[in-house]
């Protein structure tokens, strides 16, 4: 016979970026596996290098990073991780973003503008990565950047069980900041019982040109506990508005819960001094303690990583895992 | 010297599928050149057959093809023109698909579901297309889906122009007839004025299980003339339980206002015995002559094709066209 | 140790679209399985949606269709079910297509034609498919259009045999229809122990103009019983005027063979009202109740491809299973 | 303005391998430019090195090389030519490939085989060729190989009207010297007003094992001008045993015509020493001196080619300058 | 006649990212155009956002940026400009990087690390870049990491010819700091008469584990004017040691040249410190007021570029303007 | 359940082109498997023709060639046994190239050139090739020329241990031939403790044009035993003439010792009548018997391929095998 014969293996392994490496720990110790130990360091002038101290020939690597600040340097830290996972013969990669970078550019709003989202899918794609992995895209249509599965994780329903075990439902309205979410505050009140949505109309008074928008409460809010829902809180201007446009129309109580704390420049300061009862993330981005308040809960999104790699790995079913998909 | 020298030439020709020559032929006038002759006809077993009767090296290529009923042969016909026109030294290829086909399927809502606009998108790209060109897409991320310069125009301000001449705009609002629609509808009221704008929140009653929806209108519109909104009319089965809400709401009048009229089904039926006092669409679509009815206006969206073939092919500036990018 | 290891397995799955459900589910009850269970419906303008309702992660995928009529209809549903099993994460994806669709565009005959057959290799690569399984394809060079592996099955042993069976050997001769079957006309010869082989020389008389041709029996077939052979009978044209000119020469007796059943337009009736004596197919594309006649025998195709799909899942040999290759 | 803006202009130039020099040299006298000069050399392990002696900076490059002996390395200098074509900026890359080397292997006969005639496809791709140019391919599939434009052009009218001057038509057969090319030899009987044609059916004794075939001739030859066509004559084997079949059928006169002089092994030898009157070729291959023979006639193909690219680089009409398409 | 003719024109423009603005002024001076408008600023999260504010369909585009530090966002910036120009019709797209980031990374030295060289090219194909313009690549081989034309500027020549007006040559050495450059020493050597070279050889020594290397002279020094040569100074460890070396070995003077001035760290220190009597750079990156000290000398690089970029608009020969190609 | 499921297995095969049987051999003899029984032999006009003759589905394919005289139709046959294997569903295949063709053209010297090592990597990739290995690239950065992985094994250790074992090592000095290879020699001294090295220095004597260059040592060799290394012995001319000026310079002895015996043209009777006591090579090339001659060595690279070979099909670390890494 002129083969030689090898039962086949299948070897998960998991590799972390330097962009929040507690997240990376807390997914492995969730996996029960350590992280596969890796040299990475930046060059005098700011260039990365990257080198794997253990043999990864035939694993099915999980590629885990963040998309925090500095988001240039990370994404290009996770796509030369791929690199060098593609050349050592990794069998197969997935690229772990729970927050995906330039989501927000997913589109152009005007000629001669990039759609950076869809450049990143590409670039992760030039660079060797089989399949994407992330939490609560900006928009769904996102999944469609790619040329490869995308396993579309869901924070929304975590989100929602914890606000939904501390108000009274009764009394529950969720609210879109602005006009382009509505749809997802219409997906938390599917997971909440079906209560009232209402959203914040912005708009331009067209008589005073160059005039900062208003907005403008649309849906009733009087006497009820609105949860001012959205997928990240990047300067926190427009939620904070919201919150004060809800108290203004009469609202008796504010809750803002989001999946991704960006917290730029402003927003911790914003979303202290807001009115806000309490402010819900999940930590799929790093907050430092200095950005820490009273009134921020952080939920942790590592179990669910954890779980869906490992039923990617198995080839179970994500599916089933998560209800209120998108 | 080792040349042939020859002065470059810009050649702009115009081809037209079988799916609407009618607004193929109006695009053609609107520029001043017929379309090519073309030899198109399907096999006794429905394969189609497709011969250009002039010769096409080097030219610019404008493929328009509506994607109405059926859809799947009309795409397929437009693709098999692409490559025929790719395989004859076509200098540059551009779909011109003013209603892009399958553009609902633009994510997975669950696991295990095809994002078929995606790969409509790739099916274009490798059957040999430079460019694309539609007309308000469904979601405006589906640009993004083509890996290429992507022609987004918009319809939105030639209807919201056409409807805003007719009514008082004093007492308007804009209404979209779900959760999905409402960054839409603020564009309207842009374009508008800045008036109100309010939506139609479907719930399901959680203690009736398999039980339909239930429309709730969120936003005032006792005593207004409501413009419902939407990029397209299929069924027409939401957008008329829409209008019954907003009677039932104290509107004082209702208008329709969409760019695509797909009309399938029970559409015309629907729209014709809604108390809608208006209904304005354009014809990206075929209208037959049975699906007429009193209060339906058509607006061309021929010229507006012509407009930005022109450019495209001219290098000007297609976006100094039109104003209202999403 | 920074690893998660599993014993490695392969799962066969199979999915059907539903241009011939009977076929997938004969070949299902072969390899004895039952068909992935798979929601398959028309929007109301037309546009098809697939989801599977079992998870297909990491399983080497067999998509069957039958590109029978409406040919566009069904070549898109199997690109999109090709399209949501990439996306679901299936390890490997063959797309079987027992009858390819367009086979007969395979090249231009003339300037500015498409190549169509090459355009759907390439449609079902773009949509993600890594292999192609069909039998007798139009020509054999249509395995090269194809980027990958194509298994190209053969029905022509199991008809020869058939028709072997029910002959005298000793007064056979093989017919091409056309100069265009004559080699497939000589590898039956070959199978049925050298019998002689003919065709019908096409002419068109050039004194004559628009004059339709007519054929000239070139071969001895006097008192022969002739077996006229053909890849497919579409609309039985060319393979009735052949019998006529059989009998016209003297032959004893005529029976038609013919892999795919296309049977469009007047086929039917062309083959009943022939003197043909039997007219042999095999089952890869559907033929329904009012098509079948006396003297129609359809032999069944799906042992054939049980036992090539399972070869392939296996890695066994597909070579050695069928002799006659081309 | 932003701009420095220049007319555009198109230059053609036409560069050689070293396969057949003076083909293209007659090809460049018939366009009226030079060659662009162009160093050429092996290493001494056989290694080829190319370089251009003028910019080739947005020219239209047509690479003329014929497949001669030996044919991979006439191959690999064209590919090598064509990488340092795109890498110097040509605007565009025309493959002139008068004979396709590898046409033949355009199927897997049996398993396990190559296609390497779609290889060649893809590797001239791959080095950046944006069209091919060929003469009468051995399957006119093979146009569908490339994913690009093919400039298939033919021989086959030029011989035909060479021959059809030469002999009485009215006692004119034209054979097939296999039963893979009566579809050709349709084609020369429709050129030549439809003459009559007939075969070769080579048989094996299927009672004696590995006995070489014997060609038994199909339709009537008895007193007739034979014309034996073939796209083109290798060991000339085959051809020249159907010379004898035909003699030995009765024929009064043969006369051999093919596209493609091949010539190997014992081909002149064979040739020379059979019946035939006179052998018809054209010169896409070179023949040496020592390879022609009383009875040789040898077309030029050069005004074809000159013809074509001229049309190619003005956007004319290729279509328009052949009959006789396949 | 089915066309719209139109004589075709080409235009340049230019487009310069935030790396430098400068050096880009400084070409587009050259030039005689100003740079195209274009808004470019970061999110508060640190996203790039890009838009051009002219039309810039059809252009002939130069997208200049210098990778300085940070590098990872001065690349990202680049590759959106180029997806934003793809998206908007640019007819070409040349990336002008003067400095080509992560050049160092261009093999792998050990297992397991990424060849980041040839990522960064795949990325800027990726995102749409047609063509690449850089000086001085740290490896020549890096042109071949492209899958298109490569302008590979030489900044030596400018750099040698400034040295040679400023020596004695006939007591001047060539010094390369290490085993690495000795092959670009020598063509300084060849530019300036063929003067001797000599390079800096690191051993360990073997007794001491992790000992640091020491460098020992390989050549004769003495009393000679040294030029000690690299194409970049990062953090200037290596060339300032080469000096000491130098000095050490009774080198007269010695003096630094090198195309790239990356200045990381300490090198600015240890330059301004070190014996050298000059240090000869260019300025494809940008080196602020207080980097500057005495001897240093900046030579200008934008003639080079402005040259360059100006013969590949016209089709002229790039070639033909640099001597000293490697 | 609707899957058949197998526990997966994974099967190594060997295959090996016609260029040095024997070397395969050696290689399946380490492995303990015979090599796949493989038809290949040539049409008459040199066309390749290949075969396998055992079912390769599924199969772990390495694909053994020397790229030995005539290297294209060597390159030619490994990418038609590539073509083949992937059309016959090898899961993987690694062409092994012990010596990889055109190296040397691995950057552009002067315009208008190729990039030929970068194209044979694409050209391995378009017929699917999915792994490369090789031995002692003539420059590292061609790993990167590879879109996937490259195993890069190095001899140098193998000839460094062996000429290590012959000399005094406190007398030994490494020699470049030239100025591009003193990388490599520095590597030598890491591996020998440190020892010095030296180079040859070819200058121009700027007053005599078109003369021939004169090497001169730059480096101390007096008395010295040389080791002048190099990654290819073609012509030998460069290395014969090194010997020259060593001796000249007064060096006691001169070895040769490089990894590929090209031995073109000259090469053995200079190395033959060259002063050098020894010449040390390996087999990745053939030498055939009378190449040989008294004072060559040539140790077998068989076992360092079958230890890569088994260590890439189980998935264990190359790295870990070899030292000096380049």
């Amino acid at each position: 016979m002129s083969e030689i014969r090898l039962s086949s293996e299948k070897r998960l392994r998991l590799f972390a970026g330097r962009g929040f490496p507690e997240l990376a720990d807390e997914v492995a110790s969730e996996l029960g596996i350590p992280l596969t130990p890796t040299s990475a360091y930046d060059f005098a002038n700011g260039e990365i290098f990257v080198r794997f101290e253990e043999s990864v020939r035939g694993c099915d690597a999980f590629v885990i990073q963040s998309h925090t600040t500095p988001v240039n340097k990370q994404i290009m830290e996770q796509l030369i991780m791929v690199d060098a996972l593609k050349r050592a013969s990794a069998k197969r990669i997935t690229v772990v973003a729970p927050f995906y970078g330039y989501a927000r550019q997913d589109k152009k709003s005007r000629g001669r503008e990039p759609i950076t989202a869809r450049l990143m899918a590409d670039l992760f794609k030039t660079a060797g990565a089989d399949r994407l992995m992330c939490v609560d895209l900006h928009t769904s249509q996102i999944q469609g950047f790619f040329d490869g599965p995308v396993d579309h994780l869901f924070a929304l329903p975590m989100l929602a069980n914890y606000v939904g075990s501390k108000v009274d439902r009764t009394r529950l309205t969720i609210v879109s900041p602005d006009s382009g979410r509505v749809r997802v505050a219409e997906r938390w009140s599917d997971l909440l019982g079906g209560c009232p949505i209402a959203f914040i109309h912005k708009t331009r008074d067209p008589r005073i040109p160059n005039e900062s928008t208003t907005g403008r409460v649309v849906g009733d809010v009087q006497g009820q506990t609105c949860v001012v829902i959205d997928d990240m809180i990047d300067t926190a201007g427009t939620i904070t508005k919201a919150v004060e446009a809800l108290f203004d129309a009469g609202a008796a109580d504010v809750i803002i819960a989001a999946t991704h704390a960006v917290f730029s420049g402003p927003a911790v300061e914003r979303l202290r001094s807001s009115r806000a009862s309490e402010v819900v993330v999940t930590n799929t981005l790093p907050i430092s303690e200095d950005q820490k308040f009273d009134g921020l809960t952080v939920l942790s999104i590592a179990p669910l990583l954890a779980r869906a790699i490992r039923e990617v790995f198995e080839d179970g079913s994500v599916t089933s895992l998560f209800d209120g998909h998108s």
